[in-house]
């Protein structure tokens, strides 16, 4: 958003359905993204947190599933994600061998908002995710400290960057530089317009295979980078879905395994080394945690009607990892290593 | 129930919780049960269906969930009630080489009451469960007929036998002889009382691992029957589980995976060869099959009181297997394998 | 294969990697195919059989795992298959209201072939997976009977034909004809040449979404069709994956989920109604049902180099797709009912 | 084993198998357990670490699985551990809140010792399991450092203590103090003799249910303490088995599954609260981090001979639990909060 170019404005739609008022997972009322950004020579990395809603997010969960496409990652949170269903705490999303510091920074802003847990009721399940920067950052060096995280959870906001920020400052992605993007679809339902909005990480892929919307582009730009873009897919994608929608945890789930359409559709074959993990969340429904009441009233989606979601998943994912491409900047980090943005080649590519 | 002895009667109570009027799964109100026994010498097996509720079940499906303990059996629906969370037939319960036979029962009855299905709708899911008794039983033959399947669901009632009957007319279980047995319990929620029941087809286990409430009754039965009791565990065991207490797909799942418990108190280590299946089922929140509404209202438990469903479920698991066992009769069948009843060692056992 | 017209004699290649000799499922050595197809009038239905291995099956079973992409589908023996790790017997594809009587046939094949099951030794697993043709087949009259299933497995063979034949008689797929496809891919690993292979039963998705080779065919068709192609996906899809590579059961799964690669980029979007599943066999490290010995030798796969396994997936699963629609013909069925081929399209699409 | 009063002592035998030398988790070769234990006031906590083997764990992998009992819980790496089949760090017990430090002090080791990881290669699956031992201990203080982790690694030894010690210092389990546990079996395949053991972080249970080899102790316990023993299971545990068996990835899941048998039989129904997991290795089969060949020999279990392996499991780990309340000492915590030693009662209760 925040003036940058993105792909729709190089007059690439993916899809037919209408995008949100800002294309972004923000669309979705309440969800706010913040970034903290690290890079310094071959320091290139960061943080960046995604919150469900505005309140007190320990008190008021949001009902959600997570889905593993491939579990070569280190994600903290899913297990008790899936059992109980529910969120409980920003959802945190750094490089891979930081996230034990932002699993203890996200502890340190929990604990200070809620001086029950851990005293009067139990513990507290921090979201943490993470994608291997090391190509370009300096990862051994973990120079993520409590206080980025923090700083992303204060920072965020409804309008945010895309690209090489937050946790996206080191990541590539299909030869090029990746990072964070984000889409957003507009589902009608029962006459009323509800929105599910995409949020990727994105760090996985070989050059050869980018395909951007149905184009061969990675073979082009194999030959335009006059270099090997590298030997497997090593890296990972973390995809984040919101949406208002009130759904089960079972149709969240559902929803999740659709990311993979989009994922697939632009040049993943889902390789051994990437860590591909989908969580998804819904603002309907919250669920209070000291809530007295045995039986309690909810909204649910009818599963007749659940074709149109699976396709906002599948387009706001595929638009989202493009983005995040073509937002990223051409970035030189450790060791020499480099990768180049894909504005670099857009225009040759089309 | 009908005039049969059964385990409390020999003043053995598992657990703490009330049981329901009849301590049967048909406390559940709507859920019926019918048994086709076919009892002619080498002939030992037979046909038991469980109607979820009064109505039609395609046209009003129940919210569903299973668990597989262990996969090694060949139980048919499953997949498809795990993804729409619903069972939209009566499930049926037969010998392991009969589910196509009983597959294409369910199916009479289900096209015949609903000539949209395969025409203007989609298709079916028919449940359908199996154990193997073809230690008893000449189990090759063959013998279900579609009419027994039929007849099943026909002689649906609230009252019904339990032991050597049904789909339970050639079991063994934890060396004995086996079979059908039912228990329930009260769920007090907001002030009400809710029920969750229990039904087993019990064919599982050795005889020297058996339990009853933590006696270790299979040491003494070894040495009663002066014989080995088997050289394994080759059997399986299906648990049904139905509540009128209103819970998401989710939270069904968790309570299956607790029969588990009730299950290991009664001598199972889970063999290899124990295709142990676990189907819960909720008579709460219907779901039409023609709904039109995008966004419907429905009722789901807190998962904060949901310790009470774990509670009835292993305690009703536990005591529906010991009623399977206390009801069956000794049985000779094939090839003069024989099995006896537990009927026979009880006394001697406490 | 026989004579038949495929995608690539449209100058349309999936993909890098080379092909198979027969570009079939049968370059995997070992593995055979056969169909019976009815085809009259409003019957538009079938039978199609894949064998693992020329010898007794259930004597020397084959490890396999499943993977399902959405399981609203009601095929049969997965639960096993994930548990043990192995096929034992032939893999029957044909239509929904048919599997019962195909797990019969099945049941007829194995228990002639093995007089100890269901005796001496335990029972057996039949593997039957299904699309609903209801579009075309007057499914709910149940033709297929168990001489069919006999028949398709007698007919296996290493050359079979594609498109409308055997289960693919009545299949439709991205608003065209579909039915049966297969395609395969070389895979060398330490100097030596490996074969993996795909065949599908296609019945799934919309006609606008069609793609082909990323161009947006669908798109085309939709107004060469002059009429809707209907409005949602009402069908599944049944993909088998046959290897000679040595493979763990966790890696099967792990390939068995990159078939949704190549799914996706042929225009699925994975609806709620199709029922995608995915079973991966290899014919290494056969497993003898007698095995006496407890600790046993085998060939496994190094993780370090799965990646072309999963691209061979991917690419030949799409290419399978095209193959099944390319191969069929344009069918009139049950009430008026017509889909189109692909065949009468394709060059105004390229 | 360090001269503590194990339960076997108090002639409670557990099952018919064998144990090992020291009935430990250590009579499995190479295996090492050490512990860091904080004790002082209101701090009652600390690290347990187990070690798989003596070499390099990075470079020469143990192959594993997991099995997540009940997902209410923030263990740390199991989602690889399932995907690729491999442990690949030491795995780290500790408190809730300490599992981020947890992670970064088994980082700092595995760095300094593998100066290949983000650097040449891929990153590292640190194994970090917790419990909650909030009641006793003063976890919002968070005391654990990561020199604590590197301390625990460093006294890893074959004899090591039990009860409340190292992660197990203020953990409580059916009312009373829990903590360390750990217990073998033999294992004869082949006509060699193998090893399972299993090591339990225990903090599960109400009190009035717990079970000492069937006998119904918890009802005794309740009357002897003269007061409620807690109104849920607001606990967890963690169970750890390790082997010499080969065994696949897929068997090692099913074994894990087995635990819960012994979990049932000390008197768990799986409390809501309870995050129980379940991690098995095995010795056999190590697998090479830059393994070069494409197809690797291995031994591996046939699944025919797998049943002594699942009592093997289920018995260790019921002993394992009980070894971990009799070992443990009457311990006075934050805000006075007391939880007695099984040992106060043990004369009583048989």
């Amino acid at each position: 958003m925040k003036n940058q170019k993105r792909i729709r404005d190089y007059d690439i739609s993916i899809g037919r359905m209408s995008t949100g008022k800002l294309n972004s997972i923000t669309d979705v009322a309440g969800v706010k993204v913040g970034h903290v950004t690290l890079n310094d020579g071959e320091l290139k990395t960061g943080v960046t947190a995604v919150l469900p809603h505005d309140g007190n997010i320990f008190k008021n969960k949001v009902m959600a599933a997570s889905y593993v496409i491939n579990g070569f990652g280190k994600s903290i949170g899913l297990i008790q994600v899936d059992e109980l269903g529910t969120i409980e705490s920003p959802i945190v999303l750094t490089n891979t061998l930081s996230i034990g510091t932002a699993f203890d920074g996200v502890l340190d802003y929990m604990l200070e908002q809620n001086q029950d847990i851990g005293t009067t009721t139990g513990t507290i399940n921090p979201i943490v995710c993470e994608c291997n920067d090391g190509y370009l950052n300096s990862i051994r060096n973990r120079k993520v400290e409590k206080t980025h995280v923090l700083g992303a959870i204060k920072n965020a906001d409804i309008e945010f960057e895309e690209g090489s920020v937050g946790a996206g400052t080191g990541m590539c992605c299909l030869g090029l530089k990746g990072g964070i993007g984000t889409s957003s679809r507009i589902v009608p339902l029962d006459n009323e317009n509800y929105t599910l909005g995409s949020l990727v990480l994105s760090n996985f892929g070989i050059g050869e295979e980018l395909l951007i919307n149905g184009i061969k582009a990675g073979e082009k730009i194999k030959s335009l980078l006059s270099k090997k873009s590298g030997e497997g897919d090593k890296g990972s994608i973390i995809i984040l879905l919101a949406t208002d929608i009130p759904l089960s945890e079972r149709q969240l789930k559902r929803i999740c395994k659709r990311a993979v359409v989009g994922l697939s559709r632009t040049g993943s074959f889902i390789g051994n080394g990437s860590g591909d993990i989908v969580i998804g969340f819904t603002t309907a429904n919250k669920i209070d945690h000291y809530e007295e009441k045995a039986i309690c009233d909810m909204k649910v989606l009818s599963d007749n009607k659940i074709d149109w979601i699976f396709k906002a998943a599948a387009e706001s994912v595929e638009e989202a990892i493009l983005n995040s491409l073509i937002c990223a900047d051409t970035t030189i980090g450790r060791d020499e290593h480099m990768r180049y943005s894909l504005k670099e080649f857009i225009e040759d590519l089309l």
